[in-house]
């Protein structure tokens, strides 16, 4: 966690059977993380019910998020939607044949 | 702050005489911040000192970091580093002809 340069586009995971989830800054209030998905819809049943807000954004391919009210948000690079605590989410497509880098925040 | 798309790319600011610096996401404790830089450099004279934890990544363009210690480093596309509270750095160069956008995660 000290100045070292690193990419999001680096060290991609070369087993995507499952989506990729790794802490890349961070305390025990503040998260910064980067997912990677390709073809996965999360969580498998249900819905995220989060305790902390996630600010989420795209860095490469396209993702779409659902939310339990109905609404649909599809997000391409660049793009950047900010989910409130217990706002009932999931996500329901990712390019299937493209890495999607997603780069979350979640904080109280 | 609410559920709402956006893009870090969209509404670039045309007046860049001065960097650009927007609140994108956050609260009292957590700031998310876009920030543009077209050849700028800064502080203009000393140093950054801040009292938070500064998580930062270039999303178009191309930067240049340099610490009070003499270490300078270069960030591109999609490149991050950490910068702890209170390490003392500057934005020494960025891209002339080109928008720089950065994204950063202040924190503490």
């Amino acid at each position: 966690m000290s100045e070292i340069k690193k990419s999001v586009f680096d060290a991609m995971p070369q087993d995507l059977s499952d989506e990729f989830f790794e802490l890349i800054a961070g305390n025990d209030e503040v998260k910064i993380e980067r997912i990677i998905s390709r073809g996965h819809t999360s969580p498998e049943t249900g819905w995220y019910d989060q305790a902390q807000h996630e600010w989420v954004i795209v860095l490469q391919g396209e993702g779409e998020i659902t939310f339990a009210d109905g609404r649909i948000i599809k997000l391409g690079v660049g793009e950047h939607i900010n989910i409130p605590a217990h706002c009932k989410h999931k996500v329901s497509w990712t390019k299937p044949d493209e890495e999607t880098v997603w780069l979350a925040v979640f904080y109280s």
